[in-house]
């Protein structure tokens, strides 16, 4: 069954890490890959496509920059490795999809309001997850300006501004102990912010946390405001039960209230977890329960979210989509 | 239970993609890991440690490298990035371990022939595999100096130098079928040389393999030398059953008879399959069946065996100990 002028071979959604990784791959192997890199958001500032990455200043754990480099940097340099092998890019969002039926179809919109259907053989879905964020002003601010605001311990924790510094973390469950745990080898003192009066993570890590000199737990407790021009400076918090406010001096704020897969446009369509992150039929591989939708990056993985697991995703589902198209005979 | 001094808290073993990877993210989550890199190799021709990738000229496909990367230079680049963060490297192999009971303790061994026990809390396996050759000396030397012979069709099919030319596949397995389908897209002709007289891919890649019309297999032969000087020119071939010599002009030789996992010293200590590659407990994940081991990359995939996802699982592995080693409270 050959291709016809109209379906495309391999169609990724997604721009960042998983998405490129998967397209220098798909291309390389004669794929023809489609990347459908998503619109820029409006909100709250301006946000060009290419994942999570773009939002981050300074990523020191990706192998192969040894001195570390810029997200965006990073990011266009993983892009232009794609483009060398000629992948074509559509600077599109895709709001829904019927994987009901192959060829598959995806309803598409451009940044102009335009949409169009594209047809498909075979699907890769990177369109990874974004992280929860408590929704102050100050928080997105100077997340965005590298002033020492963070959804990710072990990406960031490490910095040399965290260093024997007073951190915050907020959260209760599971990312919020680890990341507090984690954030203890580098800080004077970790404070966790948790709006009820008990932890919910597991009980063998809620433990480790009540028990480490170097955390405190401060109960029934919102974080109202992030404080600092340039950086952190420290918080303002109310207390839930007493409605009494105060402040908490810190150089770092860690949200630690979970992420949301990027997933919407699948409900209905594809396995996805109570989360709505999309189910692998085996963890190790790129399969979804839908044969020829494959997955990478952090809309399969709520464990590790690191650009460099999804990188390696991104190459699984690519060799995944291309044996399976080699399988079925479309060339 | 704190770490005594004498006790490791992690050994990476290995220092390819995935035990470099390992390392950033241990050294950065301030577990002072050590790497174990092994000892430089003195047959067919020394070769020092870093992994399959100190024998590749060039990488197209490992995301961060708009422009390729030498093998070498990449993991001089990723070492480098695991040493800013002070990650302590032993030139040692180790030879035989005891993983029954924690600590664990390695028995290692340096290239001048000294001894030493290494005593850790936790151990990441990550030594990695290597390509099965058939083991003629120009074969060697071919795939050495970039001439022309590889092990890797994903990796390496898509270079100029094998556009529109003829090449030849040694194998008969799902890995020939597969690297045959996939050299298909870009050679002129893609010769399989397999010793028996059916593949023993499964019957879908296989019909798929005599079905394609740039595919021809010559059955019943092994090659007796590989030809050429500083570039592949042909193959010498023999008939199992008839003794006939012949020789078949091409530009590319891939060994697609296997890989052998470096796992021999952990023989009897940790689940291996009957190839001898390490069984992970949870696909998506790095936990083997030993609490307190970890693995990653090549000893624990058959199906990718590429760079970036090595790297990927070097990543998940440190986080899996980082995280072990919290809730044991070893500091």
């Amino acid at each position: 069954m050959p291709t016809s002028g109209d379906i495309e071979k391999v169609v990724i959604i997604g721009s960042g890490p998983a998405g490129w990784t998967a397209a220098i791959y798909a291309a390389r192997a004669n794929l023809d890959p489609l990347v459908l890199e998503g619109i820029p958001k409006q909100t709250p500032a301006l946000m060009l496509p290419g994942g999570q990455l773009m939002q981050t200043t300074e990523v020191e754990n990706f192998p192969g920059y040894p001195e570390g480099v810029d997200g965006p940097k990073m990011m266009e340099d993983i892009k232009k490795q794609a483009l060398r092998f000629e992948t074509r890019v559509e600077m599109r969002e895709v709001t829904s999809c019927d994987l009901s039926k192959r060829p598959f179809t995806l309803e598409t919109v451009d940044f102009g309001g335009d949409t169009k259907t594209v047809t498909a053989h075979a699907v890769i879905v990177a369109t990874g997850a974004t992280a929860n964020w408590v929704g102050l002003e100050n928080e997105r601010r100077l997340a965005q300006s590298g002033g020492g605001v963070s959804a990710c311990a072990v990406c960031d924790g490490a910095l040399p501004a965290f260093r024997d510094q007073p951190l915050v973390v907020v959260g209760g469950g599971d990312s919020a102990t680890e990341e507090a745990t984690y954030l203890s080898k580098f800080a004077s003192k970790v404070f966790i912010i948790h709006r009820r009066d008990e932890l919910r993570a597991s009980r063998i890590m809620a433990q480790r946390v009540l028990d480490n000199p170097k955390i405190e737990v401060v109960w029934d407790t919102v974080v109202t405001d992030v404080l600092g021009d340039k950086h952190v400076t420290g918080v303002a918090l109310k207390n839930v039960k007493t409605g009494e406010e105060s402040t908490l001096d810190c150089r770092g704020f860690f949200a630690a209230i979970g992420h949301t897969p990027l997933t919407e446009f699948l409900q209905g369509q594809l396995e996805l977890d109570d989360k709505k992150y999309i189910v692998l039929e085996d963890a190790g591989r790129s399969l979804t329960n839908i044969e020829g939708v494959f997955v990478a990056g952090d809309a399969a993985d709520s464990v590790y979210r690191q650009a460099i697991t999804a990188a390696g995703m991104g190459c699984k589902a690519a060799i995944d989509a291309e044996r399976w198209l080699a399988e079925k005979g479309i060339e």
